[in-house]
């Protein structure tokens, strides 16, 4: 079955630690099993060149990981000179998914960066970094009410993410490290709460899927998703 | 209903012109509507430093956008310094989905590098760009053939893209950047010729989408996509 | 006698089509032989900082190489992050000699950008660029008069290009690739179509050139960029 | 007297986890008080160019901050496209300082790197890092005699490092933010478990010093050192 | 012995020469034997945005070498596209130093570049341009006089800097190069005319150094510093 | 009348200190009036990829200013990352002339590196730095047969180069920035000391030119390059 014993319908253990750093208005550890990721969240009183004068908001997310968050070093990026295509590509979804969570009206001229960062990796970090960004967010946001910039939290929703693939010919969610380096397929779903799809980002690393497969991957992230969203409500309230 | 005055289940004219350029051994002018990119695919005799030594070949791809392919002038990614996030994002989708079309074995110790150069933007350019792209990786690919570096072509499938979305609450096929900007949901499907997904990017705009719009918009695309293989064929053997 | 059979005071067939791009103030795809450019004139309501508050406008332009315009495959100067010597060097040229053609006093608080993106390359890209440029040029200062931003147009003169150079022995107008990787001295003129120089480029690349064979070239080419005026001419009218 | 309450020459409560992420051959937690730096080393079997050939090993370190590390947000250097200079800086010196730990001839040709990223910072973040960094690479030189690459561990002496400073015109050790912020002097020493000197910065931020109170200082920073090398080689054994 | 014949206490010949180049409000070649830098000081009617509206000065160094300044070529750092880590150590530490010479407050918004340039290095560049920037500081506060944009110079001290360092065994002032690549410990002293410490950066390059060798240090550096003094004095009349 | 007081065709004060700096293989000052710059030469035993094996030398130029060698202060290149466009044209010009003193095939798998720095501008900086590197080129030449890696001097001919322009009406020789910042046409002549053009550069600042100033300019030019070659003759024998 699966490496690490696990049904296919079976996340890893999975904890949202708040308040985790001290500095930031929301600051959360996020660890899927083996994978962990620091996600916090910054306020800013000001808006992109962009939205100035509209009187709207921007929640933005940015990704890294520590060079040696992975079996072998890699190059640390800052170093480099340059954030590697993949990067980029996980702080654009990150981004966009956290943006869903949010009514940038009733945010205001205010900006909220998400900070993702990797400190030990084993598969799914970007669906991690969704999900325990989102809680951070929330304490972002809860952060400007009790500090009196907002009357109440912009919050529309909550947004979870996981994934899930064809792993040996079976449909499993949330992909471990070695699951994810020899899937057929994988795929990254976001969603929120009230069950709708905000981002569905499927790739068929070795051969094509089809619809059946898409489907019972859906249905397996729909299943894995209720289950943060527990999560992140019990991190929220405890 | 549509700006265009098209039905929903309807693309825009679609045109592959092969041997637009001269050097290439590729160049394909394709064009989904006013939308226009020049796809070339090269070949080189090497392979990037992760595949050295292990007798297989490669296929990658590169995006870009001249300057005044938009309606307001964008700054040239080669005078900042640094290609956009979104370049990277879209150059990144053009390389799996046509990786998907090749035997990297038969391949041999071959890079084949795929430019997709936008000279004029209407909306939908990575999707025309992989559908003018895998004509033009064909091209190369007999090529090779014919230059007698490989004995048979390491095609194994077609590959064609095209993009839904919701447009006022209808699922529509292959948006223009009318429909695009205002669209609540778009997607992007990447499809075989064998009928399997290569890769399902969607993203929820404005509002989330659920199963069944999820349901019509990929019923749309395959639909839509079977008239690219079409004319992809008509393309290779006119 | 030349590669091509051309006379040594002939010149390729030149081909200047307008309107070739929708989005650009003015689009133009300028053709010398296979030399194929697409020169654009991006308008904007706004100067370069060293200009603001003075009233006057600015011409500015830039230039890039599809990767695979040449016989083989150039590095994307974007990936690379940088422009490479060669691209500065013709952009600042082009820049310089369109800057002539306008009366920036009369220009006004604009600024308006050429954009010349080789398709493909055989030679003489910076002269094609400079024509065709011209041309664009012109259509984005009509622009500027029919959208009433101006009384009337600015422009002083036209301003056109050619190349010339001694190949094998013999003075020749408008080398092509062959010709110009052979030839001994290579010569870019730029010329106002008033008669006056704009700009004198040349360079001795196999032996140091004399007085005689000086003279030879720009004869050559003043009566070259003459037949350029005719077709600039004709493409604005027809 | 300091904000902290602590007595001049009391060093903040410090904590060395090791084993705290899973991949590095030695990842370290450190904790001087809020100040939290995550150390890890690791090993290649390659030297960098001006050292092949010479049979030598080298020991190098890099440096980052999380964007959220502090009071209010740093951009990430990884999207500015460049380290800071204040990065470089430290960098170097924990480079420098821990190369003095090693014997390179005996570590043959091997890289290790340490990589020093500040999760939380409240002042002396490069001293904690150069003092968990060595335990980071004590482990990563062991398991280099575990895995059989060397017979015996190279480590030549541990080395450790500590602020002092003179804040409101008393020597105190081990600073914190806020007497960081506000001292007259800030001295950063660098020393061996043999007791001698590996490296000596002091600044005057606001006054220059004088002889006394540099004497002062680095008695100062010795006593403190001692505990640190306590610290570690309880770390070590336990 | 030194290489040089020189005695343990006897730094090299040095001359400061003012007024070398025409254009800056200060400029100095300061000559340490056969180091040669060339230090300017530029004045600017602004400070930096950390410092807008607070009605200081700044006061702050680059540094640079010439290409061949040294026994073997260096890449030039512009054409490389960034400075290295040693040329950002050593303009952070001529920055530190040199502010300490000015009163912030009485320069008002006024920014004091000093440029550093290398022409030729023999050792000890970095306490050349720290004694040589302070005279160029100098002639750039009078010239802020002169030019009736402050009342009164805000010079508080001089600076001036020089190395010391146990060079086989015997602690010696101002190291050469040849000395400086051997010496067992290297150490930079920067002093005021008031007899207080600047900064103190000492470096165990070899072996680590202890108390004794650092007092002898330290006795040598103030010894060498007072005749800089005497020099600049002399220069600053002359 | 020009600014200085001279005649039309005389040149400023030119000289040509060998040996300035200690390092280089060539080393030379070279004074064009208050225009400083500092050529030196340097040889690498080894040539660029693109030449590699083909038992061919190489010959390349990279220039610089110094921040402050001009009026106001530029911004340091290697602190902004990049080499301006001007910097790039002008080192390129350099480069190319300088190629055309030296047999390649004779000078076998050397590369000799030109750098010019300006310390103090004051127009003409290109012309010096050809004038001056080649004498530094020369220099650099001859020690490649005082150390025996080459029989004789690869010298094929001396190569120097003057500015003309017209200036208020007159052509004039060799201008200075007060008559370079108003001249109507500016062009830079570089010729061999056998007569022949090397490379010319003629740019209408503010009118177009005609055949006649052309010709003109051309006269003074070679007039005043006749007393460079002097003045490098004198220098290389001195």
């Amino acid at each position: 079955m699966r490496p690490s014993g696990r049904t296919p319908e079976q996340p890893r253990d999975i904890r949202l630690t708040r308040n985790y750093t001290r500095h930031a208005e929301g600051s959360v550890l996020v660890e899927f099993g083996d994978t962990k990721v620091i996600c916090t969240a910054s306020v800013e009183n000001k808006v992109p060149p962009f939205l100035r004068g509209e009187g709207k908001g921007w929640v933005t997310a940015e990704y890294g990981m520590l060079p040696r968050s992975t079996g072998s070093r890699m190059g640390r990026e800052a170093a480099r000179g340059k954030q590697g295509g993949r990067t980029v590509e996980i702080q654009r979804l990150i981004g966009r998914s956290l943006r869903a969570a949010v009514d940038m009206e009733a945010l205001g001229e205010h900006t909220i960066t998400i900070d993702c960062d990797v400190i030990q990796a084993d598969g799914g970090t970007r669906t991690a970094a969704i999900t325990g960004g989102c809680v951070a967010l929330v304490d972002a946001l809860n952060h400007l009410v009790a500090t009196k910039r907002l009357k109440k939290s912009p919050l529309k929703q909550m947004v979870a993410a996981v994934s899930v693939g064809i792993y040996k010919g079976t449909p499993v969610v949330d992909l471990d490290y070695l699951e994810d380096s020899e899937a057929e397929t994988d795929m990254n779903v976001i969603m929120t709460d009230q069950g709708g799809f905000i981002e569905i980002q499927g790739t068929a690393e070795a051969a094509p899927f089809v619809q059946d497969e898409l489907n019972s991957m859906l249905a397996l992230a729909k299943q894995g998703i209720e289950k943060l969203f527990v999560l992140q409500k019990d991190a929220l309230e405890g």
